[in-house]
C-alpha cells in the first residue's frame, strides 16, 4: 500500500506539469486548482472555528436529543452560528419525529446481597410497568444462542446476551455485530416470551459507562424494554449467573416516545460560476442525552463548518459548498421518515439532485482522517492522483476501496446517486466514547480536529473549483 | 538511585555468606531464612488465592459501605474464607459506628438551556432540603480563594472550587492537596454564607465518574451539603461560568448518617516458637459505595491474604503472622473512634502492643510495589540489606525514605509505637478509578496483584522467621 501510494505521487507530479499546460474548463489536476488546495490545507492546519464551534455548541446546549427543545435551541443557534462565518442562504428545515425520552431508569440485582447495575435504556426502548421489572436472569453468550431457544421458553425472565466486549479497531468493524444484537434483540427476546432484554453494551470502553442506541422496531413498536449494561456491570453480572445460583434483578425505566419536530440547519458558501452545483458536507446535530455530543456529532458540524470557512477564506469556488447539520440521526428507524436525511431528499426536485455533484458525512468524531475513499469509478486517475497529491502529506493514504454508503444522515441522497466519498477517521477510541455519557468536548484533540478540517477543505476545493464529474466515471453497469 | 542499589545487592551477597557461617538465634539475614524467603517469594508468583478472594469478594458483595449490611455480610464471609485458608483463631470484632448512606442524589444546570450534570456527595455530607437548592454559582480557582471573600458575602450561592485536575504521579502525591478541598470545603463554603459548596473531583480520570470521599465535621456536623463533579462536568460548569452569564443549579440529595456498626475480621497463622510476635498485615473490608472496591480495597485483603497464606505454605514461622480486614476506613471521621484500627487498638493490652513487631498496610490499589520503606533506624544494615536481596529481583527497590505512617487502619498502632514498613504501590492509575464507580475488578492486573503477593510474603517471611527487632534499631531521641 505504501509503495503503490509513493508511486501515485510521483504521477501526480506528472499531471501537475501536464495540467498546468492545459487551457480549458479548470480540472481538478489544474496545478492551480491543486496549488489553491494546498494553500486551503495549510490555512486549514492553523483553523480555530472547529474547536470553537464544538466548544460552545456542547458547553451552551449540551446533550441535544433529536426533537428535544435543547436540539431545537441548538439549532437555531448555530443558524446563526453560520451566518457569522460568511454562510449565505442560512435556513431551518422542520420535519416531524418520533422522539424518544429516556426518563428515569435503574436497574439492581436484588436478593440477599443487592448491588445497583449501571445501566442505559435502548433509545426507542419503551419503560416498564410502574413498579419495574423483577424476575430471574437468563444469560447467553450470542444472539444466536438466545434464538436457538424455543419460543415461550423464557416466560417470566430476563433475557441476558453477553457477547463480550467489543473490538477496538481503526476502522470501527468491531461494532457492527453487536449493533446486530441491539437492534434485534427486544425483538428476539419477546418471541421467547422473556420480559424485558438487556445485553453488554456494544462499545469498546472499560468504564461504568453504559453504551446506548437505538433498538428495532418490529411492526411499529419496540416489543420489550431493553437495557445495556456497562461493561464491568456485564462481567459482573455474567460472574454471578456462572457461581451457580438464580440471579434476580430489578429493572425500572420510564422511557417513552413523544411527537415532535426535528430541524435540519442548511447553509451555503454559493459557487461563483456554476452555483447550482452543490456539494453537500454532512453531519448531525443531534445527539444521545447521556453525553454532550461532542464527539458524536458535535465534531461533525465543526469539521465541516470550519472546512467550507477556509475555502471561503480562500477565494469563492466555481461551485457551491453546502453544509448542512441534519437532525434526529440517531434516534430515526430505517422504516420511517424521521430522520434528517429524509427530509432533506424530500426538499430536492430530481433537478437538484442531479446537481448534486459531490457528498460526504463527517460523523465518526474527532480524531485523524488516514484513508480516503472515492466514488466508484474514481479510485484511480487523474482526480485521484490530484486528491492524493494534496493530503498524502497530511497522513491520508488513499483507499483502493470505493466509498458507497456515506452515512446515516447521506444515505438517502448518496441513493438518490448522489457520487459520494469518505474521509475516513482513526476509530480506535471512538467506541470507547460514542453513545455514552463520556462523549464530551475533553475527548476531542484540537490538533486532530484541525487535520480533519484540512483534509476535508483541501479535498472540497478541488471539487468545488473544478469541473470533476464523478457520475461520468462511473463504470457501465 | 540504581547505582547504590547494585551496590547494596552485592552487599546483601557477602551478608549471606557471613549468615551462613553463623549459629545462633535466627536473623534475618542468615542464608536459610532468605533461602526461604526466595522460595516463597517465587512460589506466591504463582498464586491464585488472591485474585480469587477479590472476584468472589467483589461479585459476590459488590459495595460494602462501611457499617452496612453489606459489609457485614461480606466479613462474615471473609473470615469463613480465611478459615478455609488455614488460618486460626479467625474471629470478628464489632464497634459502634457512624455510617453515611448517599441516597439519591443529583445535580442540573437549570434555565434556558438545563444539562444534566454527574456529581457524587462527599462522604458525611448532610441531604439537601426535600425539594433540593437551586442558587446560582460562584467559582473559585482555589480554597484559599474561598477563603478570601468576606463572611457572609456568599448568602444565597453555591460555592464552586475548580482547582484544576489531580496531576496522576507514581506516589500519588497529587491526591493531597485536593483531599484538603474536600474536607475543609464545606465549612469554608459556610463560614462565607453559601447554601452548598460544590468542587471538581479529587481524581485524575477524564470521565464522568465523580470522585467521592470524606468531607470533614466540624462541631459534629458536615455544615453544608457538599458534592464532586466529574471532571468533564467541572470543565462544562467552568467554561459555562465563564462565558460571563449567571449559572444556577439544582441540587439534591438524600444523603444521611446513622447509628450501625462495623467489624474488623481479624484472623492468624500462629507463630512456631514466639507466637505472641505478632505482625500485623492490614487492609480495609468496607468500600465507597460508587464502585465494587476491587482496588479500594478488595486488593489489599488479597495481598495479605495471600501473602499469608504463601508462607503457611512454606511452612511455620517462629513469629505469628496476622491479617486484619479493618471495617470503616472510609468514612471514619479523624477525630471520632468509629474505624476499625481504633478498635483493634483498643482491644490490646500494652504488653500486647509491645509483642507487635512489625506492621504494614495493603491500601494502594492492585498494581505494582516499586519500592521498600523500613522504620526509622532500619533503612540501611544486615536486614534492609536481606530484604533487598529478596525483593530487588522483582522490582522492588530499597528506598532511603522510612515509613513512618502506613495508613489509616494500622495508624493507632503505629501511633502506639508498633514499627511500620511500606510496600509502595504504583499509582499512576490509582486515582483515576479510587473512590468512583469505576472501581471495579476489571481494573485489577492479575500478574501485578500476584508481584504484590510475592513482595509482601518475602518481606514478612524475613521478619516472621527471624529475631529481627526494628524497635532496636529506632535512633535515641
Amino acid at each position: 500500500m505504501f509503495v503503490s501510494v509513493r508511486r501515485s505521487a510521483l504521477a501526480a507530479v506528472s499531471v501537475l506539469s501536464l495540467g498546468a499546460a492545459i487551457a480549458g474548463p479548470a480540472m481538478a489536476q489544474d496545478a492551480a486548482t491543486i496549488r489553491a488546495a494546498i494553500s486551503v490545507r495549510d490555512a486549514a492546519l492553523t483553523d480555530t472555528v472547529a474547536m470553537d464551534y464544538v466548544t460552545q455548541l456542547t458547553t451552551r446546549f449540551g446533550p441535544r436529543p433529536a426533537g428535544s427543545a435543547s436540539e431545537t435551541a441548538a439549532a437555531e443557534w448555530a443558524a446563526g452560528y453560520m451566518r457569522e462565518q460568511g454562510f449565505q442562504n442560512v435556513h431551518i428545515q422542520a420535519f416531524p419525529l418520533v422522539g424518544w425520552e429516556r426518563g428515569q431508569e435503574s436497574a439492581s440485582i436484588v436478593g440477599a446481597n443487592p448491588q445497583r447495575l449501571v445501566v442505559a435504556a435502548l433509545g426507542h426502548s419503551p419503560g416498564t410497568p410502574v413498579g419495574g421489572i423483577e424476575a430471574e436472569v437468563v444469560r447467553f453468550a450470542s444472539l444466536e444462542d438466545l434464538q436457538s431457544v424455543p419460543d415461550g421458553s423464557l416466560a417470566g425472565k430476563i433475557a441476558y446476551v453477553d457477547a463480550g466486549q467489543m473490538v477496538a479497531m481503526q476502522s470501527g468493524a468491531g461494532y457492527g455485530p453487536l449493533t446486530r444484537i441491539r437492534g434485534a434483540g427486544p425483538a428476539v427476546a419477546a418471541q421467547k416470551g422473556a420480559l424485558a432484554f438487556i445485553m453488554r453494551s456494544a462499545g469498546s470502553d472499560e468504564h461504568r459507562m453504559p453504551h446506548t442506541g437505538t433498538t428495532r422496531y418490529v411492526n411499529g413498536v419496540v416489543p420489550l424494554p431493553g437495557f445495556a449494561l456497562s461493561a464491568p456491570d456485564a462481567d459482573q453480572l455474567s460472574r454471578l449467573v456462572s457461581y451457580g445460583e438464580p440471579v434476580r434483578i430489578h429493572l425500572s425505566s420510564t422511557a417513552h416516545t413523544y411527537e415532535t419536530t426535528s430541524h435540519n440547519v442548511i447553509g451555503d458558501m454559493p459557487g461563483r460560476s456554476r452555483p447550482e452545483e452543490v456539494i453537500v458536507l454532512g453531519s448531525h446535530m443531534d445527539s444521545w442525552d447521556l453525553g454532550t455530543g461532542a464527539i458524536d456529532d458535535g465534531a461533525g458540524g465543526a469539521i465541516t463548518i470550519a472546512a467550507a470557512k477556509a475555502i471561503a477564506e480562500q477565494g469563492r469556488t466555481a461551485r457551491t459548498v453546502r453544509v448542512i447539520l441534519y437532525g434526529s440521526e440517531e434516534v430515526a428507524q430505517p422504516t420511517d421518515t424521521g430522520n434528517g436525511g429524509g427530509a432533506y431528499l424530500r426538499s430536492l426536485s430530481a433537478e437538484d439532485i442531479a446537481n448534486h455533484v459531490f457528498t460526504g458525512e463527517s460523523d465518526f468524531g474527532a480524531d485523524r482522517v488516514y484513508a480516503l475513499q472515492l466514488p466508484v469509478g474514481a479510485q484511480t486517475g487523474a482526480f485521484a492522483d490530484a486528491a492524493n497529491r494534496v493530503l498524502y502529506p497530511i497522513g491520508v493514504l488513499r483507499s483502493n476501496v470505493p466509498e458507497t454508503e456515506g452515512g446515516a444522515d447521506i444515505g438517502p441522497i448518496v441513493e438518490a446517486g448522489v457520487p459520494v466519498f469518505g474521509l475516513k477517521q482513526d476509530g480506535l477510541r471512538y467506541f470507547d466514547l460514542h453513545h455514552t455519557a463520556d462523549d464530551t468536548l475533553d475527548k476531542i484533540d484540537p490538533e486532530q480536529l484541525r487535520q480533519n478540517v484540512a483534509a476535508w477543505a483541501a479535498l472540497v476545493w478541488l471539487v468545488a473549483d473544478s469541473d470533476v464529474d464523478f457520475r461520468a466515471m462511473r463504470p457501465a453497469e
